[in-house]
């Protein structure tokens, strides 16, 4: 028991599964964690912003323990743990929050004060995040248990939703932090940016806040073709038609009540010649042109401050050419930064347990064993419209 | 009583008092406005958005009369005004609303769908902003008067406190929308960037709001005196010494809870050389730097889609290089805009009239006449810590 | 043209469709109404609230005009009317609101401070409401009709969902301000006390609004078959089993997050024996038993200051005996009044547009002629499981 | 070091200061508690809450150590406790919550799951509260501490404004918990009924939101005279002219827009005659006769389930005769329960250190010994216009 393995990032394009050490209730700086649990992981996925790592667009060094989606089993808790037993199954937020700094508890976990020494903000094996080690993995710590956790109230029914209860570590709150931070409510008329995961999770979510219409745009057709057969309006940004005018088509209006980035720093352009090019301010200047007056955006995609690869020298220090006047004028809001999970997955489980919500199949969940990670990673570069779940130990049913 | 005088915009750097036509029950459209009355103005102040227009900022034609901060007496009322009376004493919302639109069913009066053809939002003597007469003159037309006008409870009370109700037409909820989008609240540490009337009003208000500690920066030596003289925390921003570091030598940390832009698109740059020359991201992006994690920017100072000067081609469209990848790794919000008016001036009237904000005072209100007003434009120009306040008829104590 | 036939309150038991004036534009007080319009009525909707009239339960004068829920064409604009033309198909909100006052600024119409002289609120047809007359009529006038009136978008579309979009002028509203005020979000459990058309209607707005579980209750047998046959939980209120232990059946908890009292001040005590009496507190009382620490009570169910039929002195005069020791204990918060339509109504329009709410099917809508109101009454006093929607003029599919 | 001396409640009108254990890292079922310390008292004051339990109106068991409102310094630490060092100076919240259930994480520390076997919502040294020891004592044991503990920045600071941090620890948070959920903002016009420490405190809120008018009710002559004296405007409920004909005298109106109830259940009656006898839903009813349309009434005022004192059995069992059909007409708001502390202290605490209010004048805060604390308590329940606060090492200034 004493063994354990997990995917490494090796260097730009390439994952692999090694042997890693066996996790100890320890901190990244050697402090006894008597909060922590250790996880059996029964379920770990690979997230788009792993990809970010993987492509080399970040600063993440060689030898990194990749997974901050993550679903286990309690078979170890420090002394100091108080509500949770051994053999619960839990969601981990990808956030590490400590519970007891002020921005904890005002529920800001996503930029938790205490767990990560050069900036606000932890997370599982991610760059800049505070060196905690990631979950995908056979085993993983999770710190300050008894406050991260989210116990799922039934081990049975946990096991038979698994598909779908995977997605609250990370996906599922992101995509709804989007919807959220949007201003979605009952009614709505929204458009997501990217039909990736969190882009599906987004439409997932304001479909469940009661959106009346919900229109999912991108430039990869098996991505458009998925949205559109999970039920979500599509337009298709590799067309040279403007946006507003594909808005107009679907809504009789060029304007959404609601926008969400789903996208992030690594956008491409519009249009037949701008989809072959990076153009990282893209998304956001468009989301301002179809939002209406008074409207809000949400941006859970990710927008960083160092871009090794940016497409210019402002790019790589996360500086962007927007549009201010525009949004200025029409009034906007812009929300921007890490989910605070807490905030939102006990809800989204209850939605799950309750049937409100089939999220697994919205963003194409397909499980696959650890040792099918580096294949998973590729084709999820590759832009398949599938969310890889890894199952480490076999458990679970394909 | 059918004649009638105003301050009119007659080419980059200068306006000059005119006679104009004395107002009509009409819309810019020439269609009859019989929800409308018209305003013996009592007193109109000088805006530093008007400045933007009287510097060729804008595309503003010659001819256009100004003035759109207006305190008046109902003399004559349209047959559709049912809540008002000739005699009373209203402060009119610098924005034009129709109060029938979905937005302004919602309070979103800075973004009426009605008012203004081009896009949404109206005001009156601004570019742009749907043709109606500007208010810097003895009569003006105001129209949906049962919508848009706040009346005084006592006339008598009124005229006793007009220097100070003559900021609830545009300045002090304006600095009141910015320190609320900011997220103020009692015990909030606040940072305001600049020091003229606008961010004055912001500090006021966050004051109101029940913050703790309320620093204003600015480049202009006399402004920062008057900040300080009225009892604010200053920082000189014409110093090297980085921004953060001046916080902190205020706070004990370089961040704050809550920031505020009452600066808008030309900004100049901080630091000996870099107060030289216009910099229009430089307030932004030194805000996200200061302000803490989960923090909130309020931006109700200007940014314009069509600058004319701008210092770039980009700049020239309102595009500005925004360090988008440090607000987001702070989880930062951002708040633009047009401020709603009619959301705050019932309250602030009632701060006011209770004694609780000495609004004048804060930003130094100083009365002059109708032909005074072209030396008024120039002084305020030129930096000095004034909020002139034009009084057509001679009616107010100076 | 001139000829109008309405739905007449004759004395406790008794309503007659009778000859009635034909509209004006005039308020109650007689001054003219430039901002008012003629509607030809579409469709008008029986509601629990007349029956509170109609049984001799309020001081509602012989003679009085019924109908507040009333969807219609306009004929006839007044003057002032900017917004609306001719052949508009629209949704009248219950409250009369002018619009112009502090209150509807802040879209708080269920309490307009110029439509009523007796009291904050107005509606059409209903005693103590400022005497506009009722709709359940061939025509109606609806007053300061740009801010009161929802314009369908589509005159096809809105004939073809008329049995949906006929809910929006009270019943879909007040089901959904119940489900809000109570704090109904995704993921919640909810309870909603009483199985009648508002009941029904916070059920459907709950679950629009992403709730989890919604458990409706009842001691009608007839409507607790319904709201089950429409995909609701339900617990039986005549039964012996405490409320707690059915709610626990369900839940695996005898607590929900969000309890709704769509009974009001008519209520009918639990159990066996109580459900055979009248028992004004018990809703409440029973709601603070079920609902968790922190959650929300909505109460959109009428409680009045006048009971002539009252159990007891209190209850005559709108006393209640609540256990207000056991809501503070569990920090209980009570939201009650007049729902204010227009906050909702557009939003529940789009949903409805766009498929998202079948409001009609959960309420059971059942059309009938003008002639057949009185029927409609009797037939709903009796408690059949249907919400009675009259068509005067013949135009709607049965 | 091991002594240990406290105030415990003997009898119904009887405390006395009695040696009790020293306090220990247990929590009161027995189980290691690693994650609490133990402090020194600096300050601890009486509550108007502890005047329940000792003249009789609850069911708290002889021997009970009273106090809840604690400031202390740490002198020992469990092992788990991370985020606070020996000598820390702190306040503790008078809500023990673990930091770690659903509530907690919501921030609805008045309501913690796991404290308090019994129902939700612990507190030190309160009957049906969890049994946790009081801290009217030389030492105290917290637990939980990282999550409940407020750390003042600097030491010798704190020490110079004990007199208004002792505050912190209940009646502030508690005073300004009614005044944020009635609603309270800029201009608003606030009554609070009761002019004891909450209600001053309360008061003293108001005016931090930025209050426009503040009115303060009672029926006691010194208290009515201090509260005139700290500057609130003040109404005699001991004289026959009805609340609402007082309001109007200092408003002009007799509604006011926020009320907050800082009585309780033992409220008297209004009036020459009514002020003699026990009315337990005085406050209550008359809070809706002068509270505005669609206005919110805060109860931070305790309502118990059980009161053996009760004037009759209904007021013994926790039930009032409330005019719910009033309020319902009014569109009113009640929001009930303990104070969740946590929201608000560190906000208050920078209003403190800033400068921005004097609450410890305000409220009337006296200092006294350990052994002067009986003598407090029946000076307190006398009604002087007094808080007072127990130094129970002689370290404070008198």
């Amino acid at each position: 028991m004493a063994s354990n393995r997990g995917v490494v990032y090796v260097e730009p394009g390439k994952v692999e599964v090694r042997s890693i050490d066996y996790p100890k209730l320890l901190n990244p700086r050697g402090r006894t964690a008597n909060h922590g649990v250790i996880l059996k992981v029964l379920s770990t996925n690979i997230c788009g912003s792993d990809q970010h790592m993987v492509r080399g667009r970040t600063t993440a060094p060689a030898g990194l323990v990749l997974g901050h989606e993550i679903t286990g089993e309690v078979i170890e808790a420090g002394k100091d743990v108080e509500t949770l037993e051994i053999g619960d199954i839990v969601s981990v937020p990808f956030n590490v929050a400590c519970g007891r700094c002020r921005l904890c508890k005002e529920q800001q976990t996503g930029v938790c004060l205490n767990v990560n020494p050069a900036r606000a903000g932890g997370a599982y094996g991610y760059v800049d995040m505070g060196g905690w080690i990631g979950g995908q993995a056979e085993y993983v710590m999770v710190p300050y248990a008894d406050f991260n956790l989210l116990k799922f109230p039934d081990r049975e029914q946990a096991m038979e939703k698994i598909r779908d209860l995977t997605c609250l570590s990370d996906i599922l709150p992101t995509g709804y932090h989007g919807a959220v931070t949007a201003g979605v409510k009952p009614g709505s008329t929204v458009y997501v940016a990217g039909a990736g995961p969190v882009g599906l999770a987004a439409a997932a979510s304001a479909r469940l806040l009661g959106a009346a219409a919900v229109i999912v745009g991108d430039v990869n057709p098996a991505r458009i073709a998925h949205a559109k057969a999970v039920g979500f309006e599509t337009v298709d940004l590799s067309l040279d038609a403007p946006l507003g005018e594909q808005v107009a088509s679907i809504l009789g209006t060029p304007e959404v009540d609601s926008a969400i980035d789903a996208v992030g720093f690594e956008a491409r352009g519009h249009g037949h010649e701008g989809a072959k090019h990076e153009a990282p301010a893209t998304v956001l200047n468009s989301l301002m042109e179809i939002t209406r007056a008074a409207g809000k955006i949400g941006i859970p995609g990710l927008y960083v401050t160092d871009d090794p690869g940016g497409v210019d020298g402002a790019a790589k220090s996360g500086s962007l050419s927007i549009r201010l006047g525009l949004g200025w004028a029409k009034s906007h809001s812009f929300m921007t930064g890490q989910t605070p999970v807490m905030q939102y997955n006990r809800a989204l489980m209850q939605a799950i347990l309750w049937d409100r919500i089939d999220i697994a199949n919205v963003v194409g969940v397909k499980i696959i064993s650890l040792d099918e990670a580096p294949n998973g990673y590729a084709e999820f570069d590759a832009g398949v419209p599938v969310k890889f779940v890894i199952d480490p130990h076999g458990q679970l049913r394909r």
